[in-house]
């Protein structure tokens, strides 16, 4: 494991380094002292991240035999991007306040409108430029990837996965706002909303691409390995990301303890908790979840509802399962070894992080 | 006139037939009772508008030689659904309730979402569906676009002008976001704000693509057509929608009389009528505009001042004199015949109109 392992710290420089080199290039078009805070809070959510979505790109390129292009980079990374946009656009539809334990981008321009005394409302201003940022850099990663330097055949071959992805995303938060506001969710309501919104999303289109790239077209193998391990994975990884919400350290995943709890996000988790709670459980959950004064004794019910329900073990269950399936597919796809040894990792790291 | 003036009309329909084309390609995906809101809000959306930008961008193709090859309707037309997610983000952002005389984006969400009886908040609900339903025209914009069936190499000429265009929109809309907020604009803000929000992206922009299509490539006698010709006929445009915004009639704007007065927009218009306006005058102004609950007096006290101060009457007489540039531009440019008659009748079209 040691080898690939080093692999990923090369990977996310090489990632970080194509980044830095996008943006030098867009800076002449965004500069000033009126356009600067645009940049300036695009390169701060760009420095974040664990960068996965390059990862699955990059070792699926490797796993369908392309060779160790530098253009796999700067394409594997405007994937980032498109993640930035999608979590400052989801900010401001959420209303958080915070991102990776640091200001949401809509409230530090609705912070700049107070600062400098502007006229006319704070909030609006912030959320306005938000929705600005996040379409600037949708746009841009679609630039990014375009530009890569890949061959013209291996974009035109990815290009069908490229346009559906982004598709999906936005119908999956679509999906999920619904799910917020249908209020009754089921499990496998969730569960579909999970698959939309960030399965395919994080884990199986990123592989996919990274294959299409490097195969020039879509194959049997690739579409059975993007299901088996692909969804698989990225569900598995939704469920962390409920675990994490609910029981995550503030310190480490950079939001407030309990934050979904407060915020009342109808996940997994909760749905399965509310499948198995007695009538009076059930009653403490509806009434506290979604509470935006929750404090850490609620907080701290509602944790204790969830292990008493059997949802927590039963989800972490459900992660363990998930994540030997995808590691089981591994072993039958015709990829490289090395590409095999990173994905089996990867998979590891997306579904046991801790922020 | 005659000839170009049906050629126009024969012009919107086969961008009408493209856009339908391209969104029963996307339906499969955006099907259901869950998603269909999605695609109804978007088709009607389309249904409307002037079809300007998929003009100039035709005429640019036809002026510089392109042949009237069908996917030159499919990329002009892609132009639309860029501009639909720049209205819908822009009415999110203004939290404006009408486009076009009909509810806008976000309240028709927020409707569905009362209606509904869903939980949470509607606001929010119909605020977040439209930031995504913004997102999604965004990306199929590109995708149409890139799918159009124009020859590679005419796409790869045109494709920085392409990018460039994108992230000038973004910036010009955040820079009139700023105007608004610094209150105190002056001619040359608001000039500027102009040129980048809609006159580079309204007219030079559009123009430039078709031209670059045709041609394969940037030539310095592109360049000046669509700085004299382009970026005169976007300011004037604009300052034709200043007017409107101030003076239109609501029957054909669809927005009720004096909107931009009570939203209180800082145009040039506003900018010249506050520089040439009496202490008096000015503080009435300052007072009036921006007043949500701005009443029909309140409207003809401030247009009765727009007019004393001659602002109205400059701001006609700006948009003649450029217009007179433009067309003077038109018959140096070494342009078929055909274009340069249907662009000067898109110069007048667009700085005459009603709506």
């Amino acid at each position: 494991m040691t080898t690939s392992f080093a692999q990923s710290d090369a990977l996310r420089s090489e990632v970080d380094r194509r980044l830095r080199t996008f943006v030098d290039r867009q800076r002449p078009l965004v500069s000033g002292p009126e356009l600067s805070p645009l940049l300036t809070t695009a390169e701060d959510f760009l420095a974040g991240g664990k960068r996965l979505r390059p990862a699955f790109c990059y070792w699926g390129w490797r796993g369908a035999g392309g060779g160790d292009d530098p253009a796999i980079f700067t394409a594997a990374a405007s994937l980032e991007l498109l993640q930035a946009s999608a979590l400052i656009h989801d900010d401001v539809m959420d209303a958080s306040d915070l991102r990776r334990g640091k200001p949401a981008a809509h409230r530090r321009f609705q912070a700049l409108h107070e600062r400098s005394g502007w006229r006319g409302s704070a909030v609006q201003f912030g959320e306005g430029a938000a929705v600005l940022l996040g379409s600037l850099l949708l746009v841009w990663s679609g630039e990014m990837w375009r530009t890569s330097g890949l061959p013209t055949e291996a974009l035109a071959a990815a290009e069908p996965v490229y346009d559906l992805m982004r598709t999906e995303l936005m119908c999956g938060q679509y999906l999920d706002l619904l799910e917020q506001a249908h209020g009754e969710n089921t499990f496998d309501s969730a569960l579909r909303v999970a698959l939309h919104k960030s399965g395919k999303y994080s884990v199986e289109q990123p592989l996919r691409l990274g294959l299409t790239l490097a195969a020039r077209g879509q194959e049997p193998w690739i579409d059975r390995l993007c299901v088996e391990y692909g969804q698989k994975v990225g569900i598995a990884f939704q469920l962390r990301d409920d675990v994490l919400g609910v029981f995550g350290d503030p310190a480490e995943t950079g939001k407030p303890a309990g934050d979904d709890l407060r915020e009342g996000k109808r996940t997994m988790l909760i749905a399965r908790t509310l499948s198995a709670a007695s009538d009076r459980q059930a009653g403490e959950v509806r009434l506290l979840l979604g509470d935006p004064g929750l404090n850490a004794d609620g907080v701290e019910r509602l944790r204790t509802i969830i292990e008493e329900t059997g949802a927590l073990a039963a989800s972490e269950e459900m992660i363990k399962r998930y994540l030997d399936d995808a590691l089981n597919s591994l072993e039958q796809a015709p990829i490289t070894p090395g590409a095999r040894e990173a994905l089996a990792e990867l998979a590891v790291a997306a579904t046991s992080r801790r922020s």
